[in-house]
């Protein structure tokens, strides 16, 4: 067996990452889990999950997150905030280099980069967030029962979504920058047969204003030139989430056109030694608690590979 | 739409159908979760759960149960304890069969009926469930530092966690009744060459014994007719999962060799509107947060296949 610094590196300490460090730590591996910010990831801005199973009244991100470092610190995962450069990951032992300090080796590399929920970059965003915008129908939609709020989108997504907070809302209101909606038919019908939902087209949100209770109404632009004001207390931001792929090899790891990776269900990638877990990869669905199942399955079929080599 | 009893209903109500059903219920589906004994499944027997994450110092079997229960309760997900003698699956309506009580219709399924490890049914087998007889090394490897303990088995789960479990315990014998093991070459040499496992061929274990404390001797039967007494304060079976689907229909719906059901990375199954979560789909590593994380996914699918019908 050919030398390397650590049997198994994570990259990325969100939930899933975090996960697979808790599982490699317990099975005593040298592992080390490297995150470029705080340990947390997404979750950290997250206000509040109301289904990580186990938690009856919900957890806020900030707690679940921290209940998750201590599980993985009390079988002494060794953990570094540094920022990754670039990795190879095709030869045996694989290469992270860093920003700051000597490259590291492993035998085997589980990627948790995440993804990053697509932005407005409006005035109000930022600000907001967790206080009436949310990026997550699945996860926030029942904080919205009987108010009105927005939807920003037309993909499948968007309008499946929008249907899905008419079940909670007294009103959605679409807002589409475009004249008519990317959705398949059968989701755009659904939607406009739904009274509860109102759409606006040809409309970009400019900006969202509030007070200390949150979120109170939207600034639109509308493609004639003029202005107008939409009172809400929810703005559900779904245009879309983009990968933290900046630092993976665009060539030999296989990913979606997106830009996620391909796993198999052991989550597997192209690459042997290589697997992935989390909002990284290629999937339909991004949640707190599947994101922790994929570490610990990752964290297993890594250790299979281990016993392997 | 054809008209049916429910949108979905789940079949199972362990840790994969309980976070299934808090995610249905939380989205206001109209769904019933079908449990022929208690809920919680086989987590319900196990002792002390370690590697859940966020529970930082570990949790009781039933009281994760108890609160993964809770949290879908508080969404008043609808269950119903009752024996499904059969599903009829490959029609666009799909039917629950109950051995007392009318048949049940729903839109979509999500089977999450487990697995049973095999077991030596020998007498103090189920007595030190445990207490010393375990299932999963991954689970429950830590709780043995420093002691002697035994593996039953000889295919590569078990001699791959022989390997596991010599991290922790001061010797591990393992015990198998052929004269070699089944496992692939590498993962025999490994533990051959590991100086704290030992073998034992030819042999099978009879009898559990111990005290208030847990295991501590395991009556051995020799191929040569002898007798042997082992002591040791764990042993661990590992002599292969059974996939609980009795009630599955055999032809249409895909399974692997072994009869678990062959799901994509989005917990669909070769039949439209069937989806499975957990220990019965067919995967190389069964623990409760990825039961859980699949039963998300597969609730999410089950949605997403709802919303396009």
């Amino acid at each position: 067996m050919q030398t390397a610094d650590y049997q198994l590196i994570i990259i990325g300490g969100g939930p899933a990452g975090l996960t697979a460090g808790l599982y490699a730590a317990r099975a005593r591996l040298r592992c080390l889990l490297v995150e470029k910010g705080a340990l947390g990831g997404q979750v950290l801005t997250t206000d509040w999950i109301d289904n990580y199973p186990g938690f009856i009244e919900g957890i806020s991100g900030f707690e679940l997150v921290e209940k998750m470092t201590s599980h993985a610190a009390r079988f002494e995962l060794e953990t570094m905030i540094a920022n990754v450069s670039s990795v190879d990951l095709q030869e045996k032992i694989k290469i992270l280099h860093l920003e700051n300090g000597k490259p590291l080796s492993a035998q085997s590399i589980i990627i948790c980069t995440g993804g990053s929920p697509g932005k407005l970059n409006i005035p109000g965003e930022k600000d907001f967030t967790g206080r009436g915008v949310s990026y997550c129908a699945t996860c926030d939609a029942p904080f919205y029962k009987d108010q009105e709020i927005a939807v920003v989108g037309g993909g499948n997504t968007a309008i499946q979504e929008a249907v899905h907070l008419a079940k909670f809302a007294r009103k959605v209101t679409v807002i589409h920058r475009r004249e008519e909606l990317r959705a398949t038919q059968i989701v755009q019908e659904k939607a406009f047969a739904n009274n509860k939902i109102e759409f606006i087209f040809n409309a970009e949100v400019t900006e969202i204003q509030g007070g200390e209770n949150g979120v109170q109404h939207l600034v639109l632009a509308h493609k004639d030139g003029t202005e107008s004001i939409l009172e809400v207390t929810g703005i559900f931001i779904l245009i879309g989430v983009d990968p933290n792929n900046e630092l993976l090899p665009m060539e030999s790891l296989e990913k979606d056109t997106y830009g996620f990776i391909v796993t198999d269900t052991e989550m597997r990638t192209s690459l042997p030694g290589v697997f992935a877990a989390g909002d990284i990869r290629s999937k339909n669905f991004r949640q707190v608690v599947n994101a922790a199942g994929e570490g610990a399955t990752a964290e297993l079929s890594a250790e299979h590979f281990l016993a392997n080599l």
